[in-house]
Protein backbone atom coordinates (compact mmCIF):
# COMPACT_ATOMS: atom_id res chain seq x y z
CA UNK A 1 0.00 0.00 0.00
CA UNK A 2 1.38 3.55 -0.90
CA UNK A 3 2.49 6.14 1.72
CA UNK A 4 0.14 8.45 0.21
CA UNK A 5 -3.01 5.60 0.38
CA UNK A 6 -1.89 5.35 4.37
CA UNK A 7 -2.23 8.92 5.22
CA UNK A 8 -5.39 9.45 3.03
CA UNK A 9 -6.69 6.59 5.78
CA UNK A 10 -5.19 8.45 8.67
CA UNK A 11 -7.28 11.60 7.84
CA UNK A 12 -10.27 10.04 8.19
CA UNK A 13 -10.11 8.65 11.61
CA UNK A 14 -11.91 11.67 14.32
CA UNK A 15 -9.71 12.02 16.87
CA UNK A 16 -11.97 12.56 20.02
CA UNK A 17 -10.32 14.20 23.48
CA UNK A 18 -11.06 12.99 26.47
CA UNK A 19 -13.45 10.02 25.48
CA UNK A 20 -14.08 7.69 27.31
CA UNK A 21 -12.86 9.60 30.23
CA UNK A 22 -10.72 12.65 31.05
CA UNK A 23 -7.05 12.69 29.52
CA UNK A 24 -7.74 9.71 26.74
CA UNK A 25 -8.14 10.66 23.06
CA UNK A 26 -10.14 8.03 21.37
CA UNK A 27 -9.41 7.44 17.76
CA UNK A 28 -12.96 6.97 16.22
CA UNK A 29 -12.58 4.64 12.79
CA UNK A 30 -16.50 5.23 11.82
CA UNK A 31 -15.88 8.14 9.47
CA UNK A 32 -13.61 6.17 7.53
CA UNK A 33 -15.96 3.04 7.71
CA UNK A 34 -18.09 5.14 6.32
CA UNK A 35 -16.61 6.97 3.40
CA UNK A 36 -16.69 4.19 0.90
CA UNK A 37 -13.38 4.78 -0.84
CA UNK A 38 -11.87 4.39 2.33
CA UNK A 39 -13.59 1.38 3.50
CA UNK A 40 -12.14 -0.80 -0.13
CA UNK A 41 -9.15 0.94 0.48
CA UNK A 42 -8.56 0.16 4.03
CA UNK A 43 -9.95 -3.47 3.59
CA UNK A 44 -7.93 -4.05 0.49
CA UNK A 45 -4.75 -3.04 2.64
CA UNK A 46 -5.72 -5.50 5.40
CA UNK A 47 -5.99 -8.33 3.15
CA UNK A 48 -2.94 -7.62 0.70
CA UNK A 49 -1.16 -7.70 4.20
CA UNK A 50 -1.86 -11.56 4.67
CA UNK A 51 -2.60 -12.28 0.48
CA UNK A 52 0.25 -14.98 0.56
CA UNK A 53 -0.89 -16.97 3.59
CA UNK A 54 -3.74 -18.83 2.57
CA UNK A 55 -6.26 -18.52 5.00
CA UNK A 56 -9.16 -20.57 5.77
CA UNK A 57 -10.78 -18.81 8.44
CA UNK A 58 -10.63 -14.82 9.54
CA UNK A 59 -11.40 -14.62 13.38
CA UNK A 60 -13.28 -10.98 14.12
CA UNK A 61 -13.42 -9.81 17.21
CA UNK A 62 -16.49 -8.59 18.81
CA UNK A 63 -17.83 -5.88 17.90
CA UNK A 64 -15.89 -3.42 15.78
CA UNK A 65 -13.49 -6.26 14.81
CA UNK A 66 -16.66 -7.51 13.04
CA UNK A 67 -16.57 -4.94 10.72
CA UNK A 68 -13.49 -4.99 9.25
CA UNK A 69 -12.85 -8.84 9.83
CA UNK A 70 -15.86 -9.99 7.85
CA UNK A 71 -15.00 -8.39 4.70
CA UNK A 72 -11.49 -9.32 4.94
CA UNK A 73 -12.67 -12.44 5.07
CA UNK A 74 -15.07 -12.02 1.99
CA UNK A 75 -12.08 -10.44 0.39
CA UNK A 76 -9.27 -13.34 0.69
CA UNK A 77 -12.00 -16.29 0.26
CA UNK A 78 -12.27 -17.64 4.07
CA UNK A 79 -14.99 -17.94 6.17
CA UNK A 80 -15.70 -16.04 9.11
CA UNK A 81 -15.26 -16.59 12.64
CA UNK A 82 -16.97 -14.23 15.61
CA UNK A 83 -14.94 -14.20 18.89
CA UNK A 84 -17.42 -13.13 21.33
CA UNK A 85 -17.93 -11.80 24.60
CA UNK A 86 -19.02 -14.23 27.71
CA UNK A 87 -22.49 -15.72 26.84
CA UNK A 88 -23.22 -14.70 23.36
CA UNK A 89 -22.47 -17.74 21.43
CA UNK A 90 -25.25 -20.53 21.18
CA UNK A 91 -23.26 -23.91 20.82
CA UNK A 92 -20.29 -25.14 23.09
CA UNK A 93 -17.32 -22.73 23.54
CA UNK A 94 -13.83 -22.61 24.23
CA UNK A 95 -13.13 -19.61 26.69
CA UNK A 96 -10.25 -17.35 27.39
CA UNK A 97 -9.73 -15.10 30.28
CA UNK A 98 -8.12 -11.58 30.18
CA UNK A 99 -7.19 -9.13 32.58
CA UNK A 100 -8.29 -5.31 31.74
CA UNK A 101 -6.99 -2.35 33.70
CA UNK A 102 -9.84 -2.82 36.20
CA UNK A 103 -11.21 -6.16 36.59
CA UNK A 104 -11.15 -9.32 33.78
CA UNK A 105 -13.17 -10.02 30.16
CA UNK A 106 -14.17 -13.19 28.86
CA UNK A 107 -13.67 -14.24 24.93
CA UNK A 108 -15.25 -17.01 23.11
CA UNK A 109 -14.85 -19.04 19.58
CA UNK A 110 -17.61 -22.11 18.83
CA UNK A 111 -15.20 -25.15 19.56
CA UNK A 112 -16.22 -26.38 16.09
CA UNK A 113 -15.55 -23.14 14.43
CA UNK A 114 -11.94 -24.60 13.94
CA UNK A 115 -10.00 -27.48 12.74
CA UNK A 116 -6.48 -28.52 13.70
CA UNK A 117 -4.04 -26.93 11.53
CA UNK A 118 -6.51 -24.71 9.32
CA UNK A 119 -4.78 -21.64 8.94
CA UNK A 120 -6.03 -18.24 10.72
CA UNK A 121 -6.03 -14.70 10.81
CA UNK A 122 -7.34 -12.54 13.64
CA UNK A 123 -8.42 -9.00 12.72
CA UNK A 124 -9.19 -6.34 14.79
CA UNK A 125 -9.58 -2.63 14.36
CA UNK A 126 -7.39 -1.04 17.32
CA UNK A 127 -4.34 -2.70 18.99
CA UNK A 128 -4.23 -0.67 22.00
CA UNK A 129 -3.02 -2.94 25.67
CA UNK A 130 -2.99 -6.33 23.62
CA UNK A 131 -5.36 -8.04 25.93
CA UNK A 132 -7.64 -9.28 23.74
CA UNK A 133 -6.07 -9.79 20.49
CA UNK A 134 -3.85 -12.14 23.01
CA UNK A 135 -6.64 -13.96 24.04
CA UNK A 136 -8.23 -14.54 20.76
CA UNK A 137 -4.78 -16.46 19.94
CA UNK A 138 -4.72 -18.34 22.84
CA UNK A 139 -8.19 -19.32 21.53
CA UNK A 140 -7.26 -19.85 18.09
CA UNK A 141 -3.49 -21.93 19.35
CA UNK A 142 -5.56 -23.96 21.61
CA UNK A 143 -7.92 -25.24 19.06
CA UNK A 144 -5.10 -26.37 17.47
CA UNK A 145 -5.01 -23.39 14.62
CA UNK A 146 -2.05 -22.10 13.08
CA UNK A 147 -2.26 -18.71 13.21
CA UNK A 148 -0.53 -16.78 10.59
CA UNK A 149 -1.37 -13.37 11.90
CA UNK A 150 -2.86 -10.81 13.52
CA UNK A 151 -4.58 -7.58 11.79
CA UNK A 152 -5.30 -4.22 12.52
CA UNK A 153 -6.64 -1.00 11.21
CA UNK A 154 -4.85 1.01 14.21
CA UNK A 155 -2.17 0.56 16.87
CA UNK A 156 -1.60 3.11 19.93
CA UNK A 157 1.93 2.71 20.31
CA UNK A 158 2.22 3.96 24.28
CA UNK A 159 0.26 0.98 25.42
CA UNK A 160 2.51 -1.43 24.16
CA UNK A 161 0.10 -4.09 22.84
CA UNK A 162 2.31 -5.90 20.60
CA UNK A 163 4.73 -7.28 23.73
CA UNK A 164 1.46 -9.20 24.39
CA UNK A 165 1.78 -11.05 21.16
CA UNK A 166 4.87 -12.33 22.06
CA UNK A 167 6.34 -13.65 18.31
CA UNK A 168 3.40 -13.90 16.70
CA UNK A 169 3.01 -11.55 13.33
CA UNK A 170 1.01 -8.56 13.99
CA UNK A 171 0.43 -5.68 11.03
CA UNK A 172 -1.55 -2.49 11.64
CA UNK A 173 -1.94 -0.12 9.05
CA UNK A 174 -1.76 3.36 11.39
CA UNK A 175 0.13 3.58 14.38
CA UNK A 176 -0.68 6.64 16.69
CA UNK B 1 -29.90 -16.40 -7.12
CA UNK B 2 -30.76 -19.96 -7.70
CA UNK B 3 -33.28 -22.17 -5.52
CA UNK B 4 -30.18 -24.49 -5.52
CA UNK B 5 -28.01 -22.50 -3.48
CA UNK B 6 -30.98 -20.94 -1.44
CA UNK B 7 -30.95 -24.88 0.12
CA UNK B 8 -27.30 -25.02 0.65
CA UNK B 9 -26.73 -22.04 2.34
CA UNK B 10 -30.19 -23.51 4.43
CA UNK B 11 -27.95 -26.70 5.08
CA UNK B 12 -25.49 -24.65 7.07
CA UNK B 13 -27.53 -22.98 9.26
CA UNK B 14 -27.96 -25.10 12.84
CA UNK B 15 -31.13 -25.38 14.37
CA UNK B 16 -30.48 -25.32 18.26
CA UNK B 17 -33.33 -26.35 19.93
CA UNK B 18 -34.47 -25.10 23.65
CA UNK B 19 -32.54 -22.08 23.42
CA UNK B 20 -32.00 -18.84 24.59
CA UNK B 21 -34.80 -20.59 26.53
CA UNK B 22 -37.40 -23.66 26.29
CA UNK B 23 -39.82 -23.75 23.57
CA UNK B 24 -37.81 -21.60 21.35
CA UNK B 25 -35.68 -22.87 18.59
CA UNK B 26 -33.04 -20.97 17.71
CA UNK B 27 -31.37 -20.58 13.91
CA UNK B 28 -27.44 -20.29 14.35
CA UNK B 29 -25.68 -19.07 11.02
CA UNK B 30 -22.25 -19.37 12.57
CA UNK B 31 -21.48 -22.29 10.64
CA UNK B 32 -22.67 -20.57 7.18
CA UNK B 33 -20.07 -17.32 8.28
CA UNK B 34 -17.42 -19.93 8.87
CA UNK B 35 -17.83 -21.54 5.57
CA UNK B 36 -15.65 -19.32 3.01
CA UNK B 37 -17.55 -20.72 -0.51
CA UNK B 38 -21.25 -20.17 2.13
CA UNK B 39 -20.20 -16.73 3.32
CA UNK B 40 -19.49 -15.38 -0.25
CA UNK B 41 -22.54 -16.75 -1.37
CA UNK B 42 -24.30 -15.00 1.06
CA UNK B 43 -23.05 -12.04 0.92
CA UNK B 44 -23.22 -12.16 -2.87
CA UNK B 45 -26.95 -12.93 -3.00
CA UNK B 46 -27.56 -10.56 -0.55
CA UNK B 47 -25.69 -7.65 -2.52
CA UNK B 48 -27.60 -9.23 -5.36
CA UNK B 49 -31.15 -7.45 -4.31
CA UNK B 50 -30.00 -4.53 -4.43
CA UNK B 51 -27.76 -4.57 -7.36
CA UNK B 52 -29.71 -2.02 -9.40
CA UNK B 53 -30.37 0.75 -6.29
CA UNK B 54 -27.34 2.60 -6.51
CA UNK B 55 -26.72 2.39 -2.14
CA UNK B 56 -24.73 5.17 -0.87
CA UNK B 57 -24.14 3.56 2.84
CA UNK B 58 -25.26 0.19 4.13
CA UNK B 59 -26.23 0.01 7.81
CA UNK B 60 -25.58 -2.96 9.81
CA UNK B 61 -26.89 -4.02 13.41
CA UNK B 62 -24.99 -4.48 16.17
CA UNK B 63 -24.00 -7.12 16.47
CA UNK B 64 -24.16 -9.78 13.87
CA UNK B 65 -25.88 -7.12 11.38
CA UNK B 66 -22.11 -6.05 10.85
CA UNK B 67 -20.65 -9.66 10.23
CA UNK B 68 -23.15 -9.33 7.09
CA UNK B 69 -23.58 -5.77 6.54
CA UNK B 70 -19.79 -4.94 6.53
CA UNK B 71 -18.92 -7.76 3.38
CA UNK B 72 -22.02 -6.27 1.45
CA UNK B 73 -21.37 -2.80 1.60
CA UNK B 74 -17.54 -3.63 0.39
CA UNK B 75 -18.88 -5.68 -2.23
CA UNK B 76 -21.14 -3.27 -3.70
CA UNK B 77 -18.32 -0.20 -2.89
CA UNK B 78 -20.91 1.33 -0.32
CA UNK B 79 -19.72 3.16 3.44
CA UNK B 80 -20.51 1.24 5.99
CA UNK B 81 -22.38 2.42 9.07
CA UNK B 82 -22.68 0.88 12.50
CA UNK B 83 -26.40 0.94 14.01
CA UNK B 84 -25.16 0.43 17.94
CA UNK B 85 -26.85 -0.11 21.34
CA UNK B 86 -27.13 2.62 23.56
CA UNK B 87 -24.04 3.95 24.79
CA UNK B 88 -21.45 2.64 22.40
CA UNK B 89 -20.90 4.99 19.79
CA UNK B 90 -18.43 8.04 20.96
CA UNK B 91 -19.77 11.05 18.80
CA UNK B 92 -23.15 12.32 18.40
CA UNK B 93 -25.74 10.25 18.19
CA UNK B 94 -29.60 9.98 17.12
CA UNK B 95 -31.32 7.36 18.74
CA UNK B 96 -34.70 5.60 18.47
CA UNK B 97 -36.14 3.15 21.19
CA UNK B 98 -38.42 -0.19 20.50
CA UNK B 99 -40.26 -2.81 22.38
CA UNK B 100 -38.69 -5.82 23.68
CA UNK B 101 -40.94 -8.88 24.83
CA UNK B 102 -40.49 -7.56 28.27
CA UNK B 103 -39.00 -3.72 28.42
CA UNK B 104 -37.17 -2.21 25.49
CA UNK B 105 -34.05 -1.48 24.42
CA UNK B 106 -32.32 1.74 22.02
CA UNK B 107 -30.64 1.74 19.07
CA UNK B 108 -28.42 4.76 18.14
CA UNK B 109 -26.25 5.77 14.82
CA UNK B 110 -23.86 8.60 14.55
CA UNK B 111 -26.02 12.02 13.52
CA UNK B 112 -23.24 12.74 10.75
CA UNK B 113 -22.99 9.30 9.53
CA UNK B 114 -25.87 10.41 6.75
CA UNK B 115 -26.74 13.11 4.78
CA UNK B 116 -30.07 13.99 3.42
CA UNK B 117 -31.05 12.38 0.15
CA UNK B 118 -28.39 9.64 0.58
CA UNK B 119 -29.41 6.50 -0.18
CA UNK B 120 -29.42 3.63 2.36
CA UNK B 121 -29.45 -0.17 2.88
CA UNK B 122 -30.19 -1.51 6.19
CA UNK B 123 -28.61 -5.28 6.88
CA UNK B 124 -29.40 -7.80 9.58
CA UNK B 125 -28.47 -11.34 9.91
CA UNK B 126 -32.42 -12.34 10.81
CA UNK B 127 -35.88 -10.79 10.52
CA UNK B 128 -37.73 -11.89 13.94
CA UNK B 129 -39.87 -9.17 15.61
CA UNK B 130 -38.96 -6.59 13.42
CA UNK B 131 -38.33 -4.30 16.51
CA UNK B 132 -34.92 -3.31 15.63
CA UNK B 133 -35.46 -3.38 11.90
CA UNK B 134 -38.02 -0.75 12.48
CA UNK B 135 -35.91 1.36 14.58
CA UNK B 136 -33.05 1.23 12.09
CA UNK B 137 -35.46 1.92 9.31
CA UNK B 138 -36.74 5.22 11.82
CA UNK B 139 -33.02 6.45 12.72
CA UNK B 140 -31.89 6.64 8.76
CA UNK B 141 -35.02 8.25 8.08
CA UNK B 142 -35.09 10.61 10.68
CA UNK B 143 -31.89 12.27 9.41
CA UNK B 144 -33.21 12.59 5.85
CA UNK B 145 -31.31 9.39 4.37
CA UNK B 146 -33.86 7.48 1.67
CA UNK B 147 -34.36 4.15 3.10
CA UNK B 148 -34.06 1.65 -0.50
CA UNK B 149 -34.52 -1.50 1.33
CA UNK B 150 -33.98 -3.81 4.18
CA UNK B 151 -31.47 -7.24 3.55
CA UNK B 152 -31.89 -10.20 6.08
CA UNK B 153 -30.39 -13.48 5.71
CA UNK B 154 -33.65 -15.46 7.89
CA UNK B 155 -36.44 -14.14 8.14
CA UNK B 156 -39.08 -15.92 11.06
CA UNK B 157 -42.13 -15.73 9.25
CA UNK B 158 -44.23 -16.68 12.55
CA UNK B 159 -43.27 -13.34 14.32
CA UNK B 160 -44.23 -10.92 11.60
CA UNK B 161 -41.57 -8.53 12.05
CA UNK B 162 -42.52 -7.51 8.26
CA UNK B 163 -45.88 -5.97 8.94
CA UNK B 164 -43.65 -3.71 11.63
CA UNK B 165 -41.69 -2.27 8.26
CA UNK B 166 -44.68 -1.64 6.85
CA UNK B 167 -44.91 -0.47 3.05
CA UNK B 168 -41.01 -0.86 3.19
CA UNK B 169 -38.89 -2.77 0.67
CA UNK B 170 -37.62 -5.81 3.10
CA UNK B 171 -36.19 -8.77 1.46
CA UNK B 172 -34.59 -11.76 3.14
CA UNK B 173 -32.72 -15.27 1.68
CA UNK B 174 -34.33 -17.97 3.65
CA UNK B 175 -37.30 -17.92 5.62
CA UNK B 176 -38.61 -20.14 8.36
Amino acid sequence: MAGDDIGWIAGLIREIRDYPRPGVTFRDITPLLGDAEGFVKTINALADLFEDQAVDRVIGIEARGFIVGAPVAYRIGAGFVPARKAGKLPWAVAREEYQLEYGSDKLEIHRDALHPGERVLIIDDVLATGGTAQAAAKLVEGLGGELVGLGFVIEIEALKGRLKLGDRVAHSLIRF
